[in-house]
């Protein structure tokens, strides 16, 4: 078998943000696979063919992917943001385990990419900089009682949390939800950040606070990014304020 | 004030995953401020200026760069991975809020980069696959009663764990005392994933249980990371297996 399979991480968005080996990889495959608008970013190729899909069949992505490298094409499976983080990565591994023996003979690169939460920090400051989480909000794939634990848990312990897949038109009312368990565990006044589109032309990222978020300004682009008690604004002349999360936890008295 | 202070992450180490955008901010700088070992890894240029220091001195060198840039000079603060994760991003703010007036008019760019859990991510499968938080070892900032209660709300809640700086000669004894911690809330056999210098020529990566992890095996290059209950290990021929997390979290009976 000389096939060849890259899962690629295509960053936020931004041309500048695609590592040099995604690039020589995309530039290295004969087949593209992955969500349409997703493809959608990528140079058109003519010696390429493109499969795109569409929202929420992943595992068929995945199995589409796998099946041409298992025939010997050299394919590239993409995914927004980190492909390891809430994209296709773990998709395909889970193809793998319960497709063909031979499908385990592949070889596959994973080569990672710059996930959204980063992209987001580091327009605004540097939110991420102590312990922080990630969590998908989509309760498609897992029951909402397990998110809202997590969301409590990850509050309680003091972490920074990134959402990832905040609200959709299928999922309206997570984020609202979210919020409210996040309010039994946190002040108020702890900044919440809505970062759509980060690094696209129609970037839009706002700061909030806990008690006043309006989960309304959430939709499938974007990225919701919750402090904690200790996250702090710093106020300058003429731009909106930096935002970042001290490196140290003071001892208590 | 004509200066400009760019915060970079040179990810991992290996070139391809620097970003084109850090490339050019590296190239644009005047002044090049960093930890040593991270500054040796930049190409010489004849034109630009130096400002190596030692590990633990971040505020001292978010000065550094910040007064560079105050008096006009074009710098770029290098941090490795991603500057906002448990890099020099969160320590230039601090600096910013407890140092002069002015510095809050610097113009800054905070660049991010590929953190060394996402590479590590890569190398082996995709263990990130589902919700996950990451964690500093470190108790130089903060009590270790802290990073403990992290550990255990993570373990409890089903967070996928990465550990940064497990382990160094002035702290030997916690990531020890971290395996301990979460002994008491994971099973055993749950996958602990041992990766040093990854994406550079001397990289190595282990993969063990929770039972079994022996904390020799990091030190200050070592990211540590521990699966989940449902962390999966997918058999391959002549390779070591591949470790994903799934997506989804079955609901329970």
């Amino acid at each position: 078998m000389s096939g060849h399979l890259a899962i690629i991480g295509l960053g936020p968005g931004a041309a500048e943000l695609l590592t040099p080996q995604a690039t020589a990889a995309l530039a290295a495959a004969a087949e593209l696979v992955g969500y349409g608008p997703y493809l959608d970013r990528l140079p058109p190729r003519p010696s390429q063919r493109r499969h795109a899909s569409d929202n929420r069949v992943e595992i068929a992505r995945a199995r589409t992917a796998l099946a041409l490298a298992a025939a010997g094409a050299r394919v590239a499976l993409v995914s927004a943001g980190d492909a390891g983080v809430f994209g296709m990565a773990s998709a395909a591994f889970e193809a793998i385990e319960g497709g063909p023996a031979a499908w385990r003979g592949i070889a596959i690169d994973v080569l990672p990419g710059i996930s959204a939460m980063f992209a987001v920090a580091a327009r605004i400051g540097a939110p991420l900089g102590h312990d922080f989480c990630a969590i998908s909000l989509s309760d498609n794939l897992k029951p909402w009682e397990v998110v809202a634990q997590r969301l409590a848990a990850a509050a309680a312990a003091g972490f920074v949390i990134a959402l990832y897949n905040p609200a959709s038109t299928a999922r309206p009312w997570q984020l609202g939800a979210a919020f409210d368990v996040l309010r039994g565990h946190l002040p108020g006044s702890v900044p919440v950040v809505f970062a759509t589109a980060v690094t696209r032309p129609d970037e839009r990222i706002a700061i909030d606070t806990l008690a006043t978020a309006d989960p309304a300004r959430a939709d499938m682009r974007t990225l919701v990014m919750i402090g904690t008690a200790a996250t702090r604004l710093v106020a300058r002349p003429g731009a909106a304020p930096w935002l970042y999360t001290p490196r140290g936890v003071a001892v208590p008295a």
